[in-house]
């Protein structure tokens, strides 16, 4: 699909007690923005959200309606506590049963033995949906208008958005720059201030961190527009210089 | 202070478009959340938003008046980027600037010489706000009413944690136990959804996992009843014996 020049927003809910309760460490927002920056997807909002029918409709039909394109993680397995399907069919008002495609594929990939009723509800959808192929272990994901709904396993999630990048149509890409040095943010934060009220395009981020018993900073430059990013940039490592401050990584 | 037996809730609001790019993996949700739950105090929701004045006034005036507790991580530092404290500020209608006990405190910390401007702007915070020691770097973190804002940077933020112990007042401390099994999700679920129906007190989540090559599930109670969580894992562990499942912890 071609490729727009104008920003394409989204937004991720991620569905689920175990991250909710500390049980769980995400990793899917870091994944999945990543993957979306690449198409030229920025996402505006992530939400954390309990496996509650209520809390998923509201939280579906309140972002669904802002941005462009919605991911969800999470509740489309054979359990009791995998509601996202039901949810979302709800909150679209259409109908949750057997999806026709879904039950096929799953009833191709399952001797009829073990064909059991677990993995019958995984396909329960929403009877309009379209499929996203799982190449990791049959049972699909769905996407319904702009809401595409992911498992919460990272292993199987990955696997599956490959066969996802020609649905999106994402905007000009961002670009990043990150100059990583030894110094507090403090040291530094008025130079970087004046650059970034003359390079209003661009996205100055500051992080400190800690490396091997060092205090650094990682400034980072993010912008759609490769020139800004390198003129800005000079000017950045100028200051720097100046300020008789090492430069461990460009 | 005393404990009370009802439900306390909180949400969590992750400030910083670091994360939201991808750029960085958020750590603190789980190490909150573990925390709060310690204490007695539930997470409902989480929020991962940009440093967008805006968009932090927006959500903590939504939250604040729907949770008893709003803890924010990111964007208290020294540079440009961190505006948490004065959009905090505006969303409670309380004047920014140098808060006279946070100014005392850096002041005494830092040698003259190196009181910089990045350094002072840490001071500056809604003027009425009560601090959050912070024992690894000086600068505070800051309550404004139910709104406890501290740093994104994860190893200062847990510092802090210690001494703010005594200002969350929780419920009930809510108790787990899981049961991990060599099986697949769909083998089990119909006999947890029955079980789940006559426990409605319990939630029960049930997560895969893939260790050492083999495939199981984690099947985890969730209550603040401790004789009827033990009375429902007693019902878990007689159906997965009577299919003869393997039961790796418990």
């Amino acid at each position: 699909m071609a490729k727009v020049n104008k920003k394409i927003y989204s937004a991720i809910i991620i569905i689920g007690n175990e991250i909710l309760s500390g049980r769980t460490q995400d990793v899917n927002v870091s994944y999945l923005s990543n993957w979306l920056n690449n198409l030229g997807v920025e996402v505006s909002e992530v939400r954390i959200i309990p496996d509650k029918e209520k809390f998923i409709i509201k939280t579906v039909n309140e972002l669904r309606k802002v941005y462009k394109y919605i991911f969800t993680t999470g509740g489309i397995g054979p359990t009791h506590d995998d509601i996202t399907s039901k949810s979302v069919a709800k909150a679209f008002k259409i109908p949750y049963g057997y999806h026709k495609q879904a039950y096929e594929l799953l009833e191709n990939y399952y001797s009829p033995e073990n064909f059991n009723e677990g993995r019958k509800k995984m396909a329960k959808l929403p009877i309009t949906a379209s499929l996203i192929y799982n190449p990791s272990s049959a049972a699909p994901g769905f996407i319904v208008k702009n809401v595409f709904c992911l498992p919460g396993v990272p292993s199987i999630l990955k696997s599956m958005l490959g066969g996802l990048k020609h649905k999106i149509t994402g905007g000009k890409k961002v670009i990043s720059k990150s100059i990583s040095l030894y110094t507090v943010e403090s040291e530094i934060s008025v130079p970087l201030k004046k650059i970034q009220d003359k390079f209003k395009s661009i996205d100055i981020g500051s992080y400190p961190f800690f490396k091997q018993g060092k205090i650094g900073v990682s400034i980072v430059l993010r912008s759609k527009e490769k020139k800004r990013i390198d003129q800005c940039n000079k000017q950045i490592v100028k200051f720097i210089r100046k300020k008789k401050l090492k430069i461990i990584e460009r």
